[in-house]
């Protein structure tokens, strides 16, 4: 039994208001796969590289216990690479470069150790990619979560509607629910992505937290408030890899555990922007997460008597 | 012992995507009052009215057992009045028509049956008018609340500074936040407005709810998702008067029992904007509002064992 995730494994060079740096690793399954390794043991991943990647580079990874057979390596090949800057308000971000690199002939392997997938993190990636995964396992996982983004309603709105029809749990920030649904009301607008196959939906927003439909309900988590926030990069595939490393740990998929996945992967990506890329990510403790996992407790908690 | 509430009684004229009014009666008072109604019953407004008012509207006020003493009808007097065209967002609008009116001279007038008041709330007026108000109490509050604009923050930044020297707690939207602090991270704000005066400090996020800080705790409100917003007019209003009208009914002042306020609040807000004007918050019942907290309850709750 384990939890895949699929996505980018990358450089990235960061420029923000608090300074910039050269090329770091980072990439969706990055993140992803080292917040989801603090909750749960098997996670393996599933990406592409160029020679240039360096093992040094990968031992990151390994270092958490992560398997990254399925990370090809590409000889001679570079990796994807992105470079971005982000304005003072940290929320809009202008892409400075973006080379796909090997990223472009992604053909995704899945090695035979990985077809005990239980719980599979689809990262944002072409939705024929994200389906090419799902149709080369031999059995159909527990739980598929698909993260996407805005870029892919563009220019695949087909593919994406296709792969959507697979999906368990679906990740997107509340500009993308609107324009995948066409409505501005975001409880209408959940209800018409519910339509389209997944079971739940997770609209993404960033400081003030993340709205759960499904099952007929609604939950709102909070966002912790920082006072600085570094580097937003990564923030939502390490929310994204919290959330489902918190199922696989827990097993049981259910309203109130999505809701609990949901305060994890926060707790998760509240300490990713503290620090450039996943340097803050690399280094946690059990008692760094259960610390800032009391602190959401404090923040949302309220008890009214009748 | 009374809860004053100082702010406009006016006529509104608004125009949404969903449809237009004529004349209906509003004002910053007049949401507080109402919202404070169901919560507390002992409310007192303060204001200032022309003749056109018509004692019809004054009624509205009086049947929820709001005393309008201290609504000084000027004779001859036009009531202030305000029209308004929301955009599709709903997050944004134009200002059509502002005539002050009776507004432009208003010196408040507190009647003596006022002086018995514990709990005032300081409507978005001139920071000279909320000043003048305070000045003129015999006694000081238990509870001082005061709600601005940016507008204020543009034209009349010292006298602003000045009044929040004698408040307890500030209610503002996130950018006011930023605007008067000078700072972009809310923690960074919230930090330096508190030291400008208030105790706590609560941070309206609109759709994306409200933060409490104080105490050096801090709590994250959510806001109930709404199929339909049919008018945004008085939603600030509305949580301000359910905000400081539950605490006047548990008449302890806890960063905890503020919680508790925020939720109220939030939940008639929530209402309000579910019809045109104040049509909604005029027919409440106390199930509705009950049943209405229970969805805040279930919307915020969470609960993760170790």
């Amino acid at each position: 039994m384990s939890l895949v995730i699929v996505g980018t494994v990358a450089f990235d060079a960061i420029e923000t208001p608090f300074g910039k740096t050269d090329k770091i690793v980072g990439g969706a399954a990055t993140f992803a796969g080292l917040a989801a390794s603090y909750l749960y043991d098997k996670v393996k991943l599933i990406s592409v590289i160029g020679e240039d990647f360096g093992d040094d580079n990968l031992t990151i990874l390994k270092s958490h216990g992560i398997d990254v057979e399925g990370v090809e390596i590409v000889p001679g090949g570079k990796s994807f690479f992105w470079s971005g800057k982000y304005h003072n308000d940290m929320n809009s971000r202008d892409t400075l470069v973006t080379e796909l690199n090997v990223l472009a002939d992604f053909d995704p392997k899945i090695p035979n150790a990985y077809q005990d997938c239980e719980y599979i993190l689809l990262g944002n990636l072409t939705p024929q990619v994200q389906m090419q995964t799902l149709s080369r396992l031999t059995n159909k996982p527990k739980l598929v979560v698909l993260d996407t983004m805005n870029f892919w309603m563009d220019v695949a709105l087909d593919d994406l509607k296709e792969v959507l029809k697979q999906v368990d749990v679906l990740t997107i920030n509340d500009a993308e629910a609107r324009q995948l649904s066409g409505e501005y009301s975001l409880v209408k607008a959940a209800n018409a992505i519910l339509q389209m196959g997944p079971k739940y939906l997770i609209i993404k927003k960033g400081e003030h937290g993340a709205l759960l439909f499904g099952e007929g309900q609604v939950f709102s988590a909070p966002a912790l408030p920082l006072a600085d926030v570094f580097d937003p990069t990564g923030a939502g595939d390490s929310f994204a890899g919290g959330f489902i490393g918190y199922l696989a740990k827990v097993k049981t998929i259910s309203f109130n555990n999505m809701k609990n996945a949901i305060i994890y992967g926060s707790a998760l990506a509240s300490y990713c922007v503290e620090k450039f890329g996943s340097a803050q990510l690399q280094n946690l403790s059990e008692e760094d997460i259960e610390n800032r996992i009391q602190q959401f407790i404090a923040l949302a908690k309220f008890e009214i008597s009748a």
